[in-house]
């Protein structure tokens, strides 16, 4: 047998425990509130958990086993979808979402922590239903930080052996005793921030329970919100800034959060990426800030507040909203577009093509001018002060022109599929990069429930291909991948 | 001294005075017109080229030296502004277009054989001037045949050494006498092939003058019409087939034509870009047929007709109208939207990315999952049955993707500027694509006319740089290009 299925089943019902147990994490909530929720929650936790257990007993004895690369392809893009389809239960028994479709566009929404909703009046969903809703974002982070930080490097997926090489304790040998090890580091430091949010949000006179969702939600750079008009719905500066700030240390490659939480941050500082991802957002913040300011009445504090929060909510892919930024000006419009092409660091929860790879085309680009001057010499591109390998240069250059070629052909799909020009560019950027709020009739102030079943469909596939760097999913539809040696 | 400023004046001379010829030749037509522009088209020709027989006799004795790559940059980039610069005299002199910013816009949209016109009332304008606006682009066809094969190869621009290395007669050492030879061959079929639409449009029923302005525009892939409605003027589907096979032929490779009129027709076959053109271009024909006629009420033949027409037009970056596409349905808009980054083969006068390097792209992209399974192997893209080098390989990918960053900032550039998004969008791949229509407010239905005159620097910019294949023009902004080893 070519792959080991055996021990792609006993992972995949190991995931769905996890996914049990967490909707039955949602129960004390459910309970406390009483509205409702409570017998669905225990449902869903007991059918994903009975699933799950089935599942790992009758394929357990192979856990041990090595994992060769195709079964590592094979369970993630499994896993994650297993957890979306498994995700849907609360959402189809508790009757908060009774349509299939769009109850799985919200759970893969929610675990690729894309953060577009079906939901077009979230306040009369009853708590428990929405923290899970919460919780499947942060359960979706904890999946991307093993994948970034452990998984996709071992697989050699878009250059990221490069981007995250340096994670503590991490040597490319053996998948199992090494994914274990950093991803408990990591998720201490999880854990650690998505708690100081929120007691700072706590602090700021959010309730309990909005904190408890909204720091689950930034941590994983979601951006689901109990509120429908997001964090818009806060007339408070000291929270939105909070936010801020935690939007953008979700975007920072995980790694090096890790060197800061260890006073290392002469080593944070030394890394080119989160250079140019804090220089970047800053002088984008101001840019917009002063484009805002110039063109609306409000005082400049708040412009500069809104302008900062849209352009490092979108920059992380989080997808919080605290002003509608499609109705500033058009070259802001456009602006924010853009922006949803960037996304955060390589080793964050973030989505999106990552700030490292354009770092890397951008220095490319600008040697292949010097190589045409000295078509003798060799000029590789350097990053963090180390010569970057032709392969992983080409590879990185590869993954961005897939990257762009599959929007280009889902922006014509969506317009097959009947929607106007700006919601097809907008809808398929923010699914695709993670985002959450697109343009036009799937702008910040609407939802996605007026998009056709085929185009909630696609735009699924297309967060769970962006979600997983892509060559993870399009592997998978090669025939290379299939072919025997 | 490091540049040969001698040789790069006396080529700049001769290309002056060339200029100034083509500008009497208009002459018989204004005479036999008589609707002015006689005195004004004396003038500028005796202009152009006493200024640039000044240049070349100061200079001439330098005209047999060697030039160097960095000469040719310069003089690549020198030579089509100067061009533009002096072909602005007929507009100017005889108030046609009076404005120097709209007689420059058209001009150098000409000179890129790009077609966006600022003329709002076409048919008010002389007839000798409206002659000498059609052999602009004529003009800039025949330099881009020059440029695409025999003088990019030469300078290793995104990868012209490897799609034209075929041109007969053409061997890449000294520049001089292979110029002169390859060009020669190559004019010949373009002069023969301008004759021969021109023959075939005056047996549809066009007047002389009018099948002469069209038979100059399509060869060149420009698209300037004498009519405001552009080839929807004429109600007659002859005329529009025939125009078709010609815009056709027009964005294939000159030296397949080459070929094709020595009667070697299995080479052409033989050449995997031309399969994909021909091949894209009909079933993209027949898709948007399709679309137009579920969403007409026209019958199928014109459905057909002008699907093809504007779908042949938009990717061979000639620009002609034969109905207004951006009228049609939102998906097909965003189809031409995307067909506008496309382009026709290399080595035709047509612009933009070109289908060669679309198709080097998508094979490495598609290897590149290939690689992922396989990581020790070596795999090379494969093009023509050959192996392409990983240089080459990276030099195309490094093109697409700062033709892509170009249109990115340049979009967000003419949203500052003040356009709105999908003119902006639209106006920005047109220039840069050098097609002629865009979307929104410059879409077919309208002209740039009312773009502010910093956006039409901008674009016009734009059509310079696409049209040299960037790397030309981008190489003179580098340090390394002026630093002395």
């Amino acid at each position: 047998m070519r792959f080991n299925f055996k021990i792609i089943g006993s992972l995949l019902g190991i995931l769905l425990i996890i996914n049990g147990v967490f909707m039955l994490l949602c129960l004390p909530v459910s309970l406390f509130y009483q509205e409702g929720g409570v017998f669905p929650l225990i449902m869903s936790g007991l059918t994903s958990a009975g699933v799950g257990g089935c599942l790992w007993w009758s394929t357990r004895k192979r856990l041990n086993d090595t994992l060769s690369k195709r079964d590592g392809y094979l369970i993630v893009t499994m896993g994650w979808l297993g957890m979306s389809l498994a995700g849907t239960l609360p959402y189809i028994f508790s009757g908060a979402i009774p349509n299939f479709t769009n109850a799985f566009f919200e759970t893969i929404s929610g675990f690729t922590t894309t953060g577009a909703s079906i939901l077009n009046d979230i306040e009369s969903v009853p708590k428990g239903i929405l923290f899970w809703r919460s919780l499947t974002q942060w359960m979706g982070g904890m999946g991307i930080i093993v994948l970034a930080v452990a998984i996709l490097p071992l697989l050699g997926i878009g250059g990221m052996q490069l981007f995250v090489a340096e994670a503590p304790g991490l040597r490319p040998d053996k998948l199992q005793p090494r994914i274990t090890e950093t991803a408990k580091r990591l998720w201490i430091i999880y854990v650690g921030l998505t708690l100081a949010e929120f007691v700072l949000l706590l602090l700021g006179g959010m309730s309990v329970y909005d904190a408890m969702n909204h720091s689950l939600t930034t941590m994983a750079t979601g951006g689901f919100s109990t509120k429908q008009n997001s964090i818009a719905h806060y007339n408070n500066p000291y929270i939105h800034y909070v936010i801020i700030l935690f939007m953008f240390i979700a975007g920072t490659n995980f790694t090096l959060t890790y060197f800061g939480f260890k006073g290392n941050f002469r080593k944070i500082w030394a890394n080119e990426e989160f250079r140019v991802y804090l220089i970047g957002v800053v002088s984008m913040g101001i840019i917009v800030s002063l484009g805002l300011f110039a063109s609306s009445d409000g005082d400049f504090e708040e412009s500069f507040r809104n302008a900062m929060f849209q352009v490092v909510s979108i920059i992380t892919t989080t997808g919080f909203i605290s002003a509608d930024f499609t109705t500033w000006t058009p070259a802001l419009t456009i602006l924010f577009f853009m922006f949803m092409f960037i996304g955060a660091s390589a080793g964050s929860t973030a989505g999106g093509v990552k700030i490292v790879r354009h770092l890397l085309l951008l220095k490319n680009g600008v040697l292949e001018l010097k190589r045409q001057i000295h078509p003798a010499a060799i000029i590789p591109v350097r990053l963090n002060e180390k010569a970057v390998s032709q392969e992983i240069t080409s590879n990185v250059l590869a993954f961005i022109m897939i990257y762009l070629t599959i929007f280009v052909i889902s922006t014509c799909v969506m317009g097959l599929i009947g929607v106007d020009f700006e919601t097809a560019l907008g809808s398929v950027a923010t699914s695709l990069g993670n985002i959450g709020p697109g343009l036009g009739s799937v702008g910040p102030a609407h939802t996605f429930a007026h998009i056709p079943t085929t185009g909630k469909w696609f735009l699924s596939f297309l967060m769970l291909l962006g979600r997983l760097e892509l060559f993870t999913v399009l592997i998978l539809i090669t025939p290379y991948f299939w072919m025997r040696n």
